[in-house]
């Protein structure tokens, strides 16, 4: 099976009338999908986009930006689906290296290229007349779809290509874990820009299940969604998940809603237990934009009984850890290797990278876990997060975990700085709850009654807000520029 | 897509605990179903399969079967499932043509081979050692898994190829289609040699979902099984759901049970009346030994608005409606030709047999429908029932329909007799209700008055039981054996 018919398409003949996806104001069925969708296409083919071209989308969360994603499809180009965060000179880049004749940006957003003539506003594509194009009938698996920037675990970005295959897999294998309901509807408050959004859209049409957009995440409307019973399954991350979680206070869910697919790097115990008290049905996940979303999900019934796990592969993918060129034992923390048709085929002009993450088959990750003697994968951390201090392993997530589970505690990020004495040591960034008073020592004393010496943080900052990406994921490598002038310097003596 | 992680071990890995099969007395995980498998492998290596070897099965339902298919995937044999109604004859006749190098048979079945020396019985096997063989870890998307015979419309057995991937694309389009809960449990009341029941068994191991196996169909078991809540989804053909309705009487199945589909020819649309007003959910589908069962299913949305309806294709695959070599228009009747990865790759040893029925990717089924103006098919009949009479044509199961519509009819089969004039005319076997008198007069009447006149049966005889197939499906070649010498004579002149 190398060759589908297109997922829009198909989808507005077999079930026309079913709801495709609304927001708050707007709805529309698979079929109004579809026909925006063609409509866009032919007046991208008026802007001169071509079978094959890359085409750079910047739009934040709405409808239109989904019927742009299919009109690129419905002309077999491909979507480079840009970050609104990014600055204008990462925006370039990434045109730059990747070669995208053509910017699709919401007319707020076309600024951020300064007078690039690539650009094309949607304002602007909705003004021009509709070019008289045949539109694709099919999709080929192995073809490109999309590309998505990330910098992984070397800090360079590289453009991830995600295949037609890779999102149709994605789909099946979520569908195979978690099941499909006739009434489902899936929350995406997450950035469509992310795999973690797109592959909601994906999922949309692959299934025929309605999807709900939120132009921006607010925990008060996304848990009024729930308890209303609008939505039955939602994609968070575990800064989402907090908010949402304080903001619920006693209330408790109702029985339709289903799944909290729980991704975007490790979850703190203190919010999985939270969740399990109040009954919140939390599926932990692990994937990545190299994988078109999730690769590795907690079955159902393992939910409570596997509590911090990520679960295993996603049917038919597989997972191994490798530790020094061999598989490791149960428990032995390694590299997280995984290998199955949602797998990216590589990076964009990136043929070495691609040979190094790629090899036989399997994709080495960068990010360090175990799995225990039933097959259940850990996530302990990002590789690139690792700290090495005195030639131990220290892992920020097990001290952000420590330090969250402190009563005065809110939010907590570790990252490693450099030590003439120890190579690497901990320094813990940490927010506290409002009107929350313990200082660092009590923190500190707190840290050294529940970790091993060398995993204590050399310092604690207190700060107003953690750096996150859009997608909520918190940012270690950032941490570092938080620390005062002056300390840069002590520490460096 | 070509490897994937052979499904039962994948199973027993992923959900190990849960529920695989259960019969009215015994119940297996996945992890035990896993474990029975390879030490069945084991045995039948001992009794010398090998890689790429056709094995014969002659099994009632029963656990043991689907052990048994796994076992032989696992050696990477190919499993050519056996009619357990068939003649000793026709069995031999399949050995031959196929080159079976074994035969797994019942203790009580294995006399059906006379002293065939490929016969092992699963009592023999079962006292094998297990030979120290490696299993197979993956299964080739490509690969044959089963074989299985079927006459098709030219009457001579063939042997069709259903491949591992044949069985995956089937499963996954089911699912996309009926939705997958985490409850569901799946009745096999269909014989496990058909592929009706193969892909019950099928499913249940790539979507980690218990099956229920009935040795043969009971339908006040059945009904109990659906009261009690221990099955969610059945399959059925017609016949067998007009038992259960009447044995129902004026019950009502309760909510848990969320899908009865229904394939094996056209149905009667009094009998989906009847289910209509029980509150029966009746999905119609449409599919065959060729398409590894349903290619055709009616969504849940149209169950009740497009009644009588096979529904549309299962997501990937595509249908069409030829005639005369030409696309037909909506409502006007063609061979049903489907394309899709659940399709066979083609007939064992008969290339010539492949390329008819296989032409640019699209199967041409020999089966009558139309499909209408939103592409919702309709299956008028089989290509090989139907009856051409002076020139019109003349479709079994719309008179069928008509006879079934009248109180007194309990089952109905309509075939062609030769005829002098009218080349064909069509001729009627009734079964009655009990205590019911209608006489063929009666009857005569009554269709004259609801088909054209070229449809009304020429004669009406009444029967005690119509011919059917293991599958209960109404075998129309064999009512003309029913018709009395004296007739035939009489006819003829």
């Amino acid at each position: 099976m190398t060759t589908m018919p297109n997922w829009l398409k198909q989808r507005a003949f077999l079930t026309p009338e079913r709801t495709a996806v609304r927001d708050g104001e707007r709805a529309k069925t698979f079929a109004e999908l579809y026909e925006a969708s063609a409509s866009w296409a032919r007046r991208l083919a008026a802007a001169g986009v071509r079978e094959g071209d890359i085409v750079a989308v910047l739009m934040k969360n709405r409808i239109e930006m989904i019927e742009i994603v299919h009109a690129l499809f419905l002309l077999g180009a491909r979507a480079l689906l840009q970050n609104v965060r990014l600055t204008p000179y990462e925006l370039g880049w990434q045109l730059d290296d990747s070669g995208a004749c053509l910017v699709i940006a919401d007319d707020g957003l076309a600024d951020r290229f300064g007078g690039d003539g690539r650009v094309v506003t949607i304002g602007a594509l909705a003004a021009l007349l509709e070019a008289d194009v045949p539109l694709k009938e099919t999709v080929e698996l192995d073809e490109t779809a999309t590309i998505m920037y990330t910098s992984g675990t070397t800090g360079t970005p590289k453009g991830v290509l995600q295949t037609y295959g890779n999102h149709w897999w994605s789909a099946v294998g979520s569908a195979l874990n978690l099941g499909l309901h006739e009434g489902d509807c899936w929350l995406a408050a997450v950035p469509l820009f992310h795999i973690s959004g797109l592959s909601i859209a994906m999922r949309s049409v692959i299934y025929g299940m309605p999807m709900y957009i939120q132009p921006s995440f607010d925990p008060k409307e996304a848990n009024g969604l729930i308890m209303g019973g609008q939505v039955t399954i939602m994609s968070v991350v575990a800064a989402m998940l907090q908010r949402m979680v304080a903001e619920l206070g006693e209330a408790r869910y109702p029985d339709t809603f289903r799944c909290m697919l729980l991704g975007g790097g490790p979850a703190p115990q203190p919010l999985l237990e939270a969740c399990k008290e109040k009954g919140i049905p939390v599926y932990q996940t692990y994937g990545m934009t190299e994988t078109s979303s999730q690769i590795v999900t907690l079955a159902p019934e393992y939910s409570l009984t596997k509590l911090g796990s990520a679960g295993k592969p996603l049917f038919p993918a597989e997972l191994c850890i490798m530790q020094d060129g061999k598989q490791a034992a149960p428990y032995e923390a390694g590299e997280i290797v995984v290998k199955g048709p949602n797998v990216t085929k590589g990076y964009l002009h990136r043929p070495e990278a691609t040979e190094r993450a790629l090899r036989d088959g399997w994709f080495y990750t960068g990010d360090i876990g175990y799995v225990d003697e039933e097959g259940f994968l850990y996530v302990l951390d990002r590789r690139s997060d690792l700290i090495i201090s005195g030639g131990e392993n220290v892992y920020p997530a097990e001290i952000e975990a420590v330090l969250l589970s402190h009563p005065d505690v809110e939010e907590a990020g570790v990252t490693g700085v450099e030590d003439e004495t120890w190579g690497q040591v901990p320094y813990a960034f940490v927010k506290r709850k409002q009107g929350a008073a313990a200082d660092e020592d009590e923190l500190k004393q707190f840290c050294r009654q529940r970790l091993a010496k060398y995993k204590v943080p050399a310092r604690i900052y207190f700060i107003d807000a953690l750096p996150r990406n859009a997608a909520q994921k918190l940012l270690r490598r950032e941490l570092k520029t938080l620390i005062p002038e002056a300390e840069k310097r002590a520490s460096r003596l």
